[in-house]
C-alpha cells in the first residue's frame, strides 16, 4: 500500500489539528474570533463562498495549504494548462481549459477549414495575441476555433431557417441523444439557461436505452422540423447509437424512406468520420469534432455543446466559456493557495474524508434552474476520483471521492434534510444560491434564500434540550410531556456547510460555478494522487453485457454464477 | 445511550457471523452452494427478488430474523395495521395501509357525504363483507371510502367535461402546488404511468418557492383551461401557499379578476377548511381531505393522489392500491420472516448499516419511467429513519438510516459507477428492471436488462489483475505496459446488489413496489427502536428562516453567528 499523502509532513499536523479541533464546537470557533466569517470567505469574479461554517482554524488551513504545496500542487496545475500528458493511462494531455482560451473569439477572422497550416500560425502569432497550447508539436488552438466557428455558423444557419428541415421549414425541436458526458452536461446548461433561450427551439435529451424514452419523445415529434443531435466521441457509445439508428429509422418510416434528408435532419458530435458516415450525416459539413484531449465528463466545452449553442446561441455560449476562463485564471494565477476558491472547496473535501472520515458530500442547490448541478457534479468528481490506486497503479491507503449527491435544497428540506439534521452521521455540504434572479419574483427569491441561510445556521448552531424544552412549555405544555418530547427535538448541531452565492444564474456566472468544481476535483486527484482522468471503472460491465445479451437473445445461457444464470433465464424465457 | 438492539442475544450471533463472514467473498459463497440462488430468492405476487448476491449464509439470515423476533416485529406489525398509535411523539396512528385496504371499491355502494354515521357502519357491518379499522373509537373505512368516491366523482367530471373551466372549455392542464410528500408521490407515479394517461391532460408540478419554476410553467398555460391542484394537509406550508398565491394572482390577472372562477379552477388536498375557504376554494365540493393517520411521505394513496387520479384516471389508480393492498397482505401475514419481502430487504440493510459499517444505500432503477423513484425513496427512507434518538427519547449507540441515493441505473453506468466498482468503499444496491416494456422495443429492452445483470455480476466477481493482463496482452501490449495498465483495470468485485424484478411497471406492480418500500423502512425503525413516522428534523430549519426572511425584507439584520450576518448582509443588501 503507497502512503503519498499519508507520508507528507502536513498530515501528521492535520492529524493533530483534528484532535484538537474535536474539543470545539463550530459555534466555539465563531465565539473565538469574531472575524471568522470575513477571514474565511473568498470572492473570485463576482462569486462568493462563505467556508467559515467549518470545523477549521488558521492552523488548519495553514496545514491544509502545506500538504497542496507538499504534494506539488502548484506544477500540477500548470502541467494540466500547458497540455502535459496528465493522463498518463491513456497517454492523454487533459485540456478542457483550452476549451475556453481564446479570450477574444469575437474579433477574429474565423480561418476556412483546412487552412489550419504552420504559416498560418506563424501569421497569426506574429499579431502578438495568440494562444499557444502545444500537444505532440501541434498547436492545439487553431482546431479549437475552427470548431467553434464550425458550431457558431451551423447554430446561426439553424437559427436564420439557412439551414431547415427537407420540406423547408424551421426546425422547431431538437433532439441531443448522448449519454454520461454527453447528456449531464447540456442537460445541466439548458436548464440553468432556459431563459437565455435563443429563438424558438425545443430542446428534447435522449439519454437512456429504454425504449420508452426515446419512442414517447418521438411519438410527439414532426419529422420534418425535428433536428437530431448524434453525441458519441467513438460513434460506439452502445445506448447512444441504438437509440440513433431508433431515431433514423423513425424518421425513415415517416419521411417515406428519405434518405438524403438524413443529411439535414441529423448531426454528430464525433471523430469518428467512418460511422457517421455510414450512418448517413454530412460529416464534412456536420460533424464536429473533439479531441483526445477531452474527457467527456470535460466537454460540454467542446463540440459536444452544440445542443447548448443551438439553445441558448452562440453569444451566450461564448459568455458561459468567459466564465469558465475566468476561473481558470484565478485557478492557474493565485498562487496564495488560501485565496484560491478550488483549492480551498478541494481541501476542505479532503479534511472531511481523510480526517473525519465523513462518506458523502451533498450539492445542494435553492434554485430550480440549477436542480441538476449535483447530477453533473456527481458524475464529474465520482467518475475523476472514484479510485483505488494511485496513479503508478498501487493500491492507497486512505479514502478518495466520498459519495457526492443532492437536489433541489428547498425540495431536499421537505425530503432528506431530516437525516441530516437528526441522522446518526454528519454530512458536510455546499449550499448554492443566487443574489438575484430577474426571473424569478422578489417574494419567492427572499423566501428561498431565508430559507438556504436558515439551514445553514440551523446545522450549525443546533438545538438544545433545555432551549426545546423551554419552547414547549412556553406553548403550554406541561413539564413531563414537555420533557419528553424536547429529547425528539433536539438538534446537536455542529454540521458543517460552505455556501456559495453567485450575482445570478447566467452563462458567465454558471461558466464560473462549473470550472470551479472541475478545478476542485483536479486538486483532490492530486492530494491523493491519483488519475482523475481515466475510467477504467466503466468497462468490465460493459464487457460482461456484451455476453449477456448474446444470452438473451439466443436463449442460451453461458456459464455465469447461478444468480446471474437464473436472472438471465428469467429475462430470456419473456423475450423468446 | 440505550443500546436496544445491540443488546439482543442475535446480536452478537450476527457479530461473530460477520467476523466468520469476512474469510469468503460472495463467489466463494457461491462454490460452497450450488442452490443458493434458488434458496435466496422470493416471488411475492409477481415480483422477483434475487438477494443471492449478499454477504449471507443460511446462519445470517437466521440470526437476522431472530433479531427481527427479538424485536417484537411481528406484534409492531401487527399494531401498525390495527391503528394502534405507533407515532408516539404525535400520538397518531400509521395508517396509510387502510387508505388501500378496500378491496371492492368498484363494488360498493358509496354512501353520500355525511352519512358515514354509526347507524350506517352497523348496517354495513351486517353486510358482513366490511372492514373496520378503529382509531379513537370510530372506524376510518367509512371516511376513506368517502374521499375515495368523492376523488372519483371529481375526476370523472373533468374527464367528460362536466366540470369545465370558466369559460366552459375542458381542462387541457393540470398543475399540482406541493411539496415533499405532496410531490415526490404524483411525480414519482405519473412518470412511471405515463403510459397509462387517461384523457389528454397535460400535468405539471410546482414544488419549489423558487418563483421561476411556477412563472416559466404559467407562462405556457391558458388560464381558461388550467386546473390548479394546491396539496397541503395544513394550508400552512410557506413553499406551497406561497405558490398557491401567485398562481391564483396569474389566474385573476388573466381572467379580468373573476373572483368566482377560482372555484372552478382550484380544488384543494387538505384538512384545512378555513384557508381554503378563504382562498376561493369550494371547500365542500372540492376540498379533499386526509387525516392524521397519514403521513406525508406515506399519501399517494390518500387525496394527495389526486393529481394521479385525474391523469392516470380512477381504475388505474385503483390497481395502484390493490397493488400496495397485495404487498400488505404479504407483509401482514408472512410470519415465516425469511420469506417476508419487505422484512428480508430491511435486514440485509441491517446488516450492511450495522455490521459492515457501509453508509450509503443505492437505488438503481434500469426503466427511466423510474427515475424519481430514488428520490422517492430518499425521502420515505431518509425522513422515516433519520433519527439519533430511540421511541422514548434516549440518544441511540448505533447508527440508523444510511444515505439513500441514486438515478437511472444506466445512466449511473456512465457517471457514477465508476466509483462503485473501484472506490475505496462499498456501497450496497438495490438493481430494479422490467421483464416486459410494451411500450419500449424489443432489442432496446434485452439491451437495458443485459446491462443491469452485467452490472450486479460486475460487482461480484469483479477482475484480478492477472486477468486485466492476459485480456491486455491478448490484444497486443507488450508486458511492461500490459502490466502497468492492468493495475488500473482491477476490480476488487465482492460488492454486493439485489436485484428486484417486476414483471412490468404497471399500476399494480408499482402499488406493491411502493409498498414493498414502504415496509422495509417500517422493519427497520422497529429494529433500530425509533419512531418511523414523526420529523421533528425539519423544524428548526423552518423557525430559523422566519426570522431570517424579516431580517432580509427589513435589511435590519437581528443577532446571529457572524457567518449568517454576512450572508444575510449580501441578500438584504439586493433585495432593498
Amino acid at each position: 500500500m503507497k502512503a503519498f499523502m499519508l507520508d507528507k509532513p502536513s498530515y501528521q499536523e492535520l492529524l493533530k489539528n483534528y484532535q484538537h479541533l474535536s474539543q470545539f464546537t463550530l459555534l466555539d470557533l465563531f465565539t473565538q474570533d469574531n472575524n471568522r466569517a470575513l477571514k474565511y470567505s473568498l470572492k473570485v469574479n463576482g462569486i462568493h463562498l462563505d467556508f467559515s461554517k467549518n470545523n477549521i482554524t488558521d492552523k488548519t488551513v495553514e496545514y491544509l495549504v502545506n500538504l497542496a504545496h507538499e504534494s506539488s500542487l502548484i506544477e500540477h496545475i500548470q502541467n494540466m494548462f500547458n497540455g502535459c500528458k496528465i493522463n498518463n493511462t491513456e497517454s492523454r494531455a487533459v485540456l478542457h481549459t483550452a476549451l475556453r482560451a481564446i479570450d477574444n473569439l469575437e474579433d477574429r477572422t474565423y480561418l476556412p477549414e483546412n487552412s489550419v497550416s504552420d504559416a498560418n500560425l506563424v501569421a497569426r502569432d506574429l499579431l502578438g495575441d495568440e494562444k499557444k497550447i502545444i500537444v505532440d508539436g501541434k498547436n492545439v488552438i487553431p482546431d479549437i476555433e475552427h470548431v467553434l466557428h464550425k458550431m457558431h455558423k451551423f447554430s446561426s444557419k439553424v437559427h436564420t431557417g439557412e439551414h431547415a428541415g427537407y420540406t423547408g421549414k424551421m426546425f422547431t425541436d431538437l433532439v441531443n441523444i448522448g449519454i454520461g458526458g454527453s447528456d449531464l452536461g447540456p442537460v445541466l446548461v439548458c436548464q440553468a439557461l432556459k431563459p437565455y433561450r435563443k429563438g424558438k427551439l425545443n430542446i428534447h435529451f435522449v439519454s437512456s436505452v429504454d425504449g420508452y424514452q426515446i419512442l414517447d419523445i418521438l411519438s410527439k415529434l414532426n419529422p420534418e422540423t425535428t433536428l437530431f443531435i448524434v453525441a458519441s466521441k467513438t460513434f460506439t457509445t452502445e445506448e447512444t447509437i441504438t437509440n440513433a439508428y431508433t431515431a433514423r429509422k423513425w424518421f425513415l418510416d415517416n419521411t417515406y424512406n428519405n434518405m438524403e434528408a438524413i443529411k439535414l435532419h441529423f448531426v454528430a458530435a464525433s471523430t469518428n468520420t467512418k460511422s457517421v458516415t455510414e450512418f448517413g450525416i454530412n460529416a464534412a459539413d456536420n460533424m464536429f469534432q473533439f479531441w483526445d484531449f477531452v474527457g467527456g465528463r470535460y466537454s460540454l466545452w467542446s463540440a459536444i455543446g452544440l445542443s447548448i449553442i443551438l439553445y441558448i446561441g452562440f453569444n451566450n455560449f461564448k459568455e458561459l466559456l468567459a466564465g469558465a476562463r475566468a476561473m481558470d485564471e484565478h485557478f492557474l494565477n493565485t498562487h496564495e493557495l488560501q485565496n484560491n476558491m478550488p483549492v480551498m472547496l478541494a481541501l476542505l473535501g479532503v479534511w472531511y474524508v481523510n480526517f473525519y472520515n465523513y462518506s458523502t458530500h451533498v450539492i445542494s442547490p435553492y434554485n430550480t434552474r440549477l436542480t441538476r448541478f449535483p447530477a453533473y457534479i456527481q458524475q464529474l468528481e465520482m467518475e475523476s476520483n472514484g479510485k483505488s490506486v494511485d496513479k503508478s497503479g498501487n493500491p492507497i491507503s486512505y479514502k478518495t471521492c466520498p459519495v457526492i449527491w443532492g437536489d433541489s435544497g428547498i425540495n431536499g428540506q421537505h425530503a432528506y434534510y431530516q437525516l441530516l439534521h437528526q441522522g446518526t452521521s454528519i454530512y458536510p455540504m455546499d449550499i448554492i444560491l443566487a443574489l438575484s434572479d430577474k426571473y424569478s419574483n422578489k417574494l419567492h427569491n427572499q423566501i428561498l434564500q431565508a430559507n438556504a441561510i436558515a439551514q445553514a445556521e440551523a446545522f450549525m448552531v443546533g438545538k438544545t434540550h433545555a432551549q426545546a424544552k423551554a419552547e414547549l412549555i412556553a406553548n403550554g405544555m406541561d413539564d413531563a410531556q414537555a420533557d419528553f418530547l424536547a429529547k425528539h427535538k433536539v438538534f446537536v448541531g455542529n454540521r458543517p456547510s460552505n455556501m456559495l452565492i453567485l450575482p445570478e444564474i447566467s452563462p458567465y456566472y454558471l461558466g464560473n460555478l462549473i470550472a470551479l468544481y472541475e478545478h476542485k476535483t483536479f486538486v483532490q486527484g492530486v492530494i491523493w494522487n491519483i488519475n482523475s482522468f481515466d475510467q477504467w471503472g466503466v468497462e468490465l460491465g460493459k464487457q460482461l453485457a456484451r455476453t449477456i445479451l448474446a444470452d438473451i437473445i439466443s436463449g442460451k445461457v453461458s456459464q455465469h454464477d447461478g444468480s446471474t444464470m437464473q436472472i438471465i433465464n428469467l429475462c430470456s424465457c419473456v423475450q423468446n
